[in-house]
């Protein structure tokens, strides 16, 4: 992003430390969803664990792996307990789901603002409805119009691009289903598990059930 | 349209004689709205006009312009009352109200057949769910999945275009609006009374209430 | 192509029957380069050889297969000699030649035009060297400037585009290389006299000498 | 640029001191250009000028316009002499050109690599030019290849790009012709000094003459 015209709080959504943290957040809820997996003491210590970018970047001089890196230094961070964190997981698991965090976050700003500008565009219009303007087509004047009817088209352009933004950041989904998407570790309803932790859209046709049904009660039917 | 890969039925919305056909369809939705237009008597001449493509082609030799073509042959073709054919209107209220016509009539064919792709790939992935098959990741043989999972993903994919399809088509709006979109001549109203006599989806956003009520009830709000 | 905006000139290019023209204009340049291939009777039959569209379209409802439609209906129109028509070539041998003589034609058609262009655009540049115009930066008006200035702008890019497509007609190249482009069949010697039968530019860095020599002379060296 | 992805010496060509730095060079060149402009002292002067991007961006707080915060900053290193900066120009004539350097100075590390990469491969080319392989033909097996003929393939694919990137770095051209582009303030010959100046290429279709010898002897002509 170009600093000079990014907004701070796009930006701070965006920094390696956003990223990083939205794949922690990943990570501690995937640890509470496990079953028999760590105890309440050891999830303490996985919620607390911490980690700096330039740990990780040091981490991946030697791994040449930057996930692999992240978890060796959150695991580091949290102790013994450090053992439950990233597992059962695949790489993909924590770096798409901490991208769907991640976008999430920006669709909250963004899908307001969009909302705002097509308000704004449409006060504008109702206030120059009887300002006259000259129509053109085929490049040049033509019959008159109104300024506030060349805002209100603006206007309703933006409406319609807020609508599709927001139907667009509510298709983000989790996807915690291990090594080639087959749910073969954990299973379609762990996935579930820490997609509501994390208040996590259910994509509509979820390809979990696919496998815990055998035949995808959501797969489309007739 | 490539004849080799075009199923007869859409090609058949979009030959000339569709076109023009839709073109037609509109100026007598157009004529039967007008108040104080034309008398019943009329009105049957103006449902029993026709035109030829070469008739109208010849016509444009002389005018050059292929609305005032189509216009003129549909006229001539009506007696007296043709005088009613096009009253008020500009080219574009006919040629993009008869594109939304034809692009109706190709969403009728397009989305029913989507959605039965959807379903015969849902079915395949059912049928598959057991059927080993060799995962990818970068590129290379990963872990083991199963084909019916692969296709999953293709029945999940044409289940989301057949719903963007569908959405797509339901925005789709009569234009009769007048020169440079504004009304001027027979107002929004009339605009309505086109579009509900096509059975055509009133734009959300319609632009029409702009000038019924001065202030747009239809444009966006906080 | 939308034929009220086609010239009939480039229109003529891409008719089935230019199409299938230019494939039997291949396969005459392939018999005539055949080494032990048919006798100066034989060729003379190949020469003459005809087709209609209808009846590769006739033909194909059977083979369901468009080329092999249009050489059988080409060789039955030279009798015996017909044996030879499509002797050792693979579909694509015929199928991609024939369109680069396609394209070959209609460059001789375009690069002209757009020289043309250019020269006009340059004229007009020159003639309006001191018409006053009004100069725009950041949408706006700015300091004044002349109107051949800005047609010269024009000119200069069109003449940009002239030099580009004569640049991209110019790496039009016969591909007559067999099933898979190996050359397995007839050889590369074989696909050079097919091109100079034709007068086609011959690719600075054809593949086929990478087979005769085995290293590939015209691949690039430091 | 993605840190981990960009070679260090590209991503030195595009840091904001490296743009700063190559906004300077023009500036120098600029005034070293200029007729009855700075004396030799000031040139030293003006040569020995110097800037911080932190400065610039300070600066650029108060006048909230990049190219004059940075001017202001240069001009201001240089003492009385700095008068002489941006002496006659307009923003795009600095920013323009500034960029026309960073690109040139791109394109010489980006087409040697490009000439080396299309040379290892025809180097692997050679190297497997007997290397049995699978063909492949509509998405499935078919006759059988050498694996050196693939990668031959791609080596004469990046030597045309390699030719390509020559042919549009090539292109870069030096762009001082002062508010709309009209030279009005400097002429075109002083363009054609700072160009020289910076070894930077001519366009063959190069704007200047237009103005200088009123019919523009670069245009296009028949």
């Amino acid at each position: 992003m170009i600093a000079r015209y990014t907004r701070p709080e796009i930006g701070a959504v965006w920094t390696d430390e956003a990223r990083f943290g939205a794949m922690r957040d990943v990570e501690i809820a995937a640890a509470e969803a496990l079953e028999d997996g760590p105890t309440e003491e050891e999830l303490e210590a996985i919620r607390a664990s911490t980690f700096t970018v330039d740990a990780i970047n040091e981490r991946e001089k030697i791994l040449d792996h930057d996930t692999a890196a992240f978890v060796d230094v959150l695991a580091a961070s949290a102790g013994p307990a450090g053992r439950w964190i990233h597992y059962g997981l695949t790489s993909s698991d924590v770096v798409d789901t901490g991208l769907a965090l991640q976008l999430k976050r920006a669709g909250e700003l963004l899908v307001p603002a969009q909302r705002t500008l097509a308000h704004e565009l449409a006060e504008k219009a109702r206030e120059h409805a009887d300002t006259l303007s000259v129509g053109r087509t085929h490049g040049v004047h033509a019959e008159p119009t109104s300024f506030g009817l060349k805002l209100a088209g603006y206007a309703m352009e933006t409406h319609r691009n807020a609508e599709r933004l927001e139907r667009a950041f509510g298709q983000i989904t989790a996807a915690i289903s291990g090594a080639v998407g087959t749910f073969a570790t954990l299973g379609p309803a762990y996935e579930e598990r820490v997609a509501a932790g994390k208040t996590m859209t259910d994509d509509e046709l979820g390809k979990m059930d696919y496998y815990v049904e055998g035949v995808g009660s959501k797969l489309p039917k007739k």
